[in-house]
């Protein structure tokens, strides 16, 4: 029998995903359980986009053009324009998903054994993506004490090497909802220029900004147009993640020529989610104001929730539709597990993702889990109820580690 | 302005593709263009498959499981066993179109420098996805006098060193419309059984399979189990290219792990193209009837048409939509260029594929080109009569050449 890779071998399951065969079990069981472990939001899909797809009058479901749909592609870059990011429709390469956008870029930019410094805990697909592409993640800590804040410039510096070929961010943050100052962009800037490096941002986010904070994209960032490579999706956006649709977007010529021959090798992004996003470009102002205040009032509550249980702590985050809260528990990967397998409250449980497949360096995050707050507020009470009850009984639950991390704060 | 990666300066553009910028200029001076360079067949997709997305009653788009559907799984083991191909729900990975198919079947078996022998003339694409995962292609020659057989195994066992880990086919093939008899496939299987390589077959073509000749898969070889991977796509099925929803499948369980892993990375394949793909494997029997005979008048039609050109020779091909033609010409790029730029009878002309980017060997299919059998009988004879006219006029038309070809016959 041949042997499979070595990056089959070492590609990291998903730390959103791998825990799925226990939940299949669990529900076989008659288990309800409470899915906060991934970002698969709730939230309706709009009917402008939906209605788009049925209304469509295909006869041939021909490819499109391998950059996505051209009338798509100007659409998007008047999108773009309303969120001051100068973007033309030849900037855009529809994606298949955020996640093909992040790959075509990392095959574009990036040669095997370069290093792309980036801020952890981080979206664990990163991992994924560098992986398959060779590239060498290093990451700079942030830490749950100051909500995950942009790490002192100083620490990424003593990462640079000859090997540093760019800097990744996510803004507004996943796995920490946690949103870029303008002042902390603005050191990154100064990074990217010293060392000429590439900046890649995710900021597939956006539309969910809390409190009255400001998005600052880095295409907002003066003098460095030729480092920006920004990564989207509208899957998020329009609670549309099935509609497997992203986009890539750059001003530089050199990386969007060869980002094309990689599109160009995979045909075409999917129809009916191009079909699907081109519409939702009509999606109204009130949709977002409804559903950022549906985020928003579970967030309060979810934070309120965990702050309120014994030894846990999370940082109230201003953006997307996570945190990482701190709990007292020895190891994130077996609670995880330990909730699906052997814990039921009114043959109830909840699902987290472990912190530990957000962080590249090793042994961090086991005493954190990310929460998505997807579910609508019933929902996620009867969640936390779960949670604070299992932590209870949970038999690795560590008391004395807890409460000094509590008092560090 | 930082570099680019090498990759992405070594890419190859689609030669499918590559001309698309020329046909644009054409259009917008109002020249008629008709398509042969694309399989991008015109036949409508079936009501089965549109239906069911139009009628779709999704309120939340969400992500589906990573290796897609379960019930299209199930349905799709359905669909091989109709073909004697064994598989069951878990030997199958729903993927984005035949495209992705490949690229996590190169990620998951090979590792950077691992060599693949590939007959050639191949789908060029196989060129991308290796350059993408630093698999090295070592092509064993064909050869239109034979209509493309397959070639001897002592030319596969020259290309044989320690780094070589795999062989691919296309069959029925792309780009050359040949069909593998089975004494071909069980000199493959020796091969793959001598030395313990993965055997790729992709296998999109299976319904178009003329003249009664009978289609056989790598699956019905037998005790080859571990070393085979089926890509597979509905793209050209049931006409939906555009829909992205392919296939990896394999009995072997350290590759489908490590496929998944890849799989989970990007999350989730299109929604709206599995409920499409779901839908459509309920398509009748007539549709693909009809379809098949459509397609053999074309052919018919076509490599007559060829034939009776001065200086042409076309095999006749047994399967898929396309074929190669020799043609009197001394470059098959200039030409294929020269088609969109300069020629014009009635302010029609023709576009085709070069060769050249099916050959991984360099100065290969200089005269010779691709033609997709993918328009309507009367385009497609409009097309052949600005072919003839385009070969008595181009400037680079060598005579000689092309008459001693035809003798070598």
């Amino acid at each position: 029998m041949p042997k499979i890779s070595h990056k089959g071998e070492t590609m990291p399951a998903s730390p959103i995903r791998k825990l799925v065969p226990y939940a299949e079990t669990a529900k076989k069981a008659g288990m309800k359980i409470y899915h906060l472990n991934i970002g698969q939001p709730d939230i309706e899909t709009p009917d402008t986009m939906m209605d788009a797809i049925r209304n469509s009058k295909i006869k041939v479901l021909e490819y499109s053009h391998s950059a996505g749909f051209e009338s798509y592609r100007k659409k998007l870059s008047d999108y773009y324009k309303s969120f001051r990011i100068n973007v033309e429709s030849t900037d855009i390469i529809i994606t298949t998903g955020g996640s093909e956008a992040i790959s075509i870029a990392m095959m574009s930019c990036f040669n095997p054994g370069d290093e792309l410094i980036v801020p952890e805990p981080f979206y664990a697909n990163y991992n994924g993506f560098s992986c398959a592409s060779d590239v060498v993640i290093r990451p700079v800590r942030s830490y749950i004490e100051t909500g995950f804040a942009l790490p002192p410039v100083s620490e990424f510096e003593k990462l640079i090497t000859p090997k540093t070929k760019g800097i990744m961010i996510c803004n507004p943050g996943n796995p920490t909802g946690y949103l870029y100052s303008r002042e902390e962009l603005e050191l990154l800037k100064a990074l990217v220029k010293k060392y000429d490096l590439y900046l890649l941002s995710d900021e597939v986010y956006r539309e969910f900004c809390y409190d009255g904070k400001e998005y600052v994209s880095v295409m907002h960032l003066e003098g460095i147009d030729q480092n920006i490579i920004l990564l989207d999706s509208i899957s998020k956006r329009y609670s549309a993640c099935g509609a497997r649709i992203g986009a890539l977007i750059s001003k530089n010529k050199e990386v969007m020529a060869a980002a094309l021959k990689f599109a160009q090798a995979r045909l075409s992004p999917p129809t009916f989610g191009q079909i699907g996003g081109e519409a939702a470009l009509a999606t109204p102002k009130s949709y977002f104001e409804k559903v950022n205040k549906e985020y928003m009032a579970r967030r309060d509550f979810l934070i309120g929730a965990l702050n309120k249980m014994e030894g846990v702590f999370c940082p109230k985050p201003s953006g997307a539709f996570y945190c990482i809260a701190r709990l007292p528990i020895d190891n994130s990967d077996t609670f995880c597990q330990w909730l699906l397998e052997k814990f039921s409250h009114n043959k109830e449980t909840v699902m987290l993702a472990p912190a530990t497949g957000f962080y590249s360096s090793k042994n961090s995050g086991m005493d954190e889990v990310r929460i998505a707050y997807v579910l609508n507020l019933e929902d996620l009470k009867k969640a936390m109820i779960c949670l604070d009850e299992a932590l209870k009984v949970y038999p690795g639950r560590i008391v004395e580690k807890s409460s000094s991390a509590k008092s560090r704060i």
